[in-house]
């Protein structure tokens, strides 16, 4: 895949020659000479990925790193740390102020092209949903939009594949520290059935297995769909540093050597970590933009799209079952003097408690919608008549017996609503959602007019609560 | 990246073959000796990629192909299909039947794995927005789930950048036979620039241009945001195989070889063009769900959820703009009855023409809201005192001067507004939203028990509508 890289360093010729490497890959290559002119570039050009050599005079690369990863509107584009020193000591520090790998001066051609497409393919497949974040965040969707630097990177679910031993407790107990619960096995098979009923944040797999190829497992648990998105961090020797390139290549998203340093692989795994979940953060960014498109944000009940879009299925299902289903069309009495009395908070208050109400009053597979102001619907698909009539009364009666709270001096206040329904049985084939709807709402019309705080049902006229009092446990239960 | 691949082909060597060259690289092997035998893998499996024979005893390649397509469960799912046969009319029927790719039989080893590589990369960036797209269809927020196979293939706005006249003028004479707008231009420098004014759903670009490298072109759409998502066919000479693979390598989606068959490349863009409107439609899904969670879906306008958000934002501003900021509520009098009389739809139909006359009534910069019911709100940021009362007042009028059309026998009915109305200046510094929704609220009260169809402005009390009728058209235009 193609990208814009930005190289910074301070002595040319380094400049030009990764600049030569890149543009021979066709990568677009942009430069920088030094901290300040790399942090402009940064934020005016976008590159998909900054190299960024550590010893520079004035604003060091460490420097240079922290700004970009603690600018909001830079925090996302990936940076590797490139330099002479070798101390694992600066290795750790750069991947503490927020680098995403960390190459040693000579560059190895193979680790740095892998490393390069292996982050721009991440840059890529998280790009299109971050500025779907940026949307939801200035339509007030979401509050903030996420940043990766600002995600918790401990107390994550670990699992470790290593068949030695000494490394596999050398690692467990490193990442005991930073970590709730770090597991280990020493072969794939017993990972891929410890993988099927626990939800791992990370995976670390060893190249050097005696009893399979290492790679081979990476490479199934990268097309796995139940670990497809899961980070995999690959434990490889000196040596193996083709096979850590191919693993790159497969989709595994990073690789320590041995021997393992204890900080650089906590620093690694936080790395992972934190990237992972700002990944899921800016999924489910998506999930609540769909679930506030169908709800009620006073009362958390569905709205009226939802409603209207299910009551259409559960018609033609009632037909298909050939059973009965009851439209309730409720309302609150006299709504409009709560607010004018105590004030719109209390009213909002009241219509939360009315929902909640209606909530613990209705089967889990009814379906009750606010329909906006104090107009409220349950659907009752499979039902009986008689059982309809019960449902009925008891939500009547569950807003009639107990006062509701309310702020303000009153405390609480009494409220009863009246309901209009109709039963549409499979032998009345064509009635749409609008029908159905305006059947209960006359209903409902005559429930006002006719007292109010009562339950009519077309057919059927008022239902004396006298009758329904002792029957009902019995049946709903 | 790793993945699935299922290989399909009736001649057991083959398929050892394909599977050895195949998990060499890592990729995860399935296999099937036959079409009914593929088609309830691609279903049960979901692999990532089909590689998928044609000759074979019963049910041929053609068929599998045409089949996987037609399901809307596994539409998705790239196919190459691999044959012995050469001529080009069965690779256009292949095409034509839904196939991603054709390869011709002994396979090309860096042929092969590029094309697998690259259609594995855009299935994996593709998947997840359509397991939410069927989120999204399951909840009704969209109506169908997207299939790639039933987007429209024609009309697209097309760039050939070929320096060859006669293939140029070859290629845009086949083209207009499907689309609308073949444009041609020989160079890179002139492509950037005609796509900086247009919109292009597919570009073209020669790997054999004489002043510069066509790879290095491509490199550079690919890396550029505006061209990034555009798909790209690249054509080549048969010498050019290698430099087609890297350009797959860097993101080029397809490749058509010279000399160009006119039916391949009708088949390779309508491929291109499905796939990329498929995308688009994917992404429309989000904005939508986005939309649907902050407008009322009644009216089109603003919902409370919104409003509060940005009610917030406007107070904020007005602080430090020193300005002044209007909040009017309003309500439609006597709405209850509109909707006893004239039935639930007249109601709805009154609440839509309300909104209108709201917006058409407003700045564009201003703001107007659903709250609910018939309650409505509308923000006036950047006001004077002044010009606060004359909107208020040109809303109550747009409201009582026409009759509103209604469904039904009455045709038409009066509606009036009773407007309640508060003016945040900058020297209130610490006005909530809810504090200033419910000043204005407080006015609407009295409005009410004023008589309805009014204006009162705290502090300033009703306006008399004399007073504002002359100096309207001055003061607001």
């Amino acid at each position: 895949m193609s990208a814009r890289i930005l190289v910074v360093d301070d002595i040319l010729p380094n400049v030009k020659l990764l600049e030569a490497k890149l543009s021979q890959e066709y990568y677009d290559v942009l430069t920088a000479m030094n901290g300040p002119d790399a942090l402009k570039k940064v934020e005016e050009e976008s590159p998909d990925l900054v190299l960024l050599d550590v010893m520079m005079p004035g604003m060091d690369g460490f420097e240079v790193c922290t700004r970009i990863k603690q600018n909001p509107a830079t925090a996302h584009v990936p940076v590797v740390m490139v330099t002479a020193l070798t101390d694992s000591v600066d290795k750790v520090r750069g991947l503490e102020s927020g680098a995403d790998d960390f190459l040693s001066k000579p560059i190895n051609d193979v680790a740095l092209l892998a490393r390069v497409r292996s982050l721009v393919r991440l840059k890529m497949s998280t790009d299109e949903w971050r500025v779907r974040e940026n949307t939801a965040t200035q339509l007030g969707v979401v509050d903030e939009s996420a940043n990766v630097m600002e995600q918790s990177a401990e107390k994550a679910n670990i699992l470790i594949i290593e068949d030695k031993d000494f490394e596999l407790n050398k690692m467990k107990q490193t990442l005991m520290q930073d970590h709730d619960l770090v597991q280990g096995v020493s072969n794939g098979p017993e990972a891929l059935s410890l993988i099927k009923s626990q939800d791992f944040e990370l995976l670390i797999v060893s190249l050097n297995l005696a009893s399979e190829d290492g790679l081979r497992l990476c490479s199934h648990l990268r097309s796995n769909e139940r670990t497809r998105s899961i980070p995999l961090v690959m434990v490889a020797g000196q040596e193996d540093m083709q096979r850590v390139a191919h693993g790159l290549e497969i989709g595994a998203h990073d690789y320590i050597l041995r021997p393992v340093d204890r900080n650089e692989l906590l620093a690694r795994v936080r790395t992972q970590i934190r990237r992972k979940r700002f990944q899921e953060r800016l999924r489910s960014t998506y999930e609540i933009s769909l679930s506030m498109a169908l709800t009620d944000s006073l009362t958390g009940l569905y709205n009226r799209r939802y409603l209207e879009v299910h009551l259409e299925k559960l018609l033609e299902k009632n037909i298909e079952s050939k059973k009965a289903l009851a439209v309730l069309m409720m309302d609150i009495d006299f709504f409009k003097a709560v607010n004018d009395t105590h004030g719109h908070k209390a009213g909002d208050e009241v219509l939360q408690t009315f929902a909640q109400r209606m909530k613990d009053g209705l089967r889990s597979f009814d379906l009750v919608a606010r329909l906006g102001g104090e107009e409220f619907v349950a659907i009752l698909p499979d039902v009986t008549t008689e059982r309809a009539y019960m449902i009925a009364e008891r939500l009547r009666r569950a807003i009639e017996e107990l006062p509701f709270k309310i702020s303000g001096p009153a405390g609480a206040i009494s409220v009863t609503t009246s309901i209009g329904a109709t039963i549409i049985t499979a032998d009345q084939p064509n009635v749409s959602v609008y029908t159905s709807l305006e059947r209960a709402d006359k209903m409902l019309y005559d429930a006002k007019a006719g007292g109010r705080n009562c339950v009519i049902f077309e057919g059927k006229g008022k239902l004396d609560p006298e009758e329904f009092k002792g029957a009902e446990r019995r049946v709903i239960e």
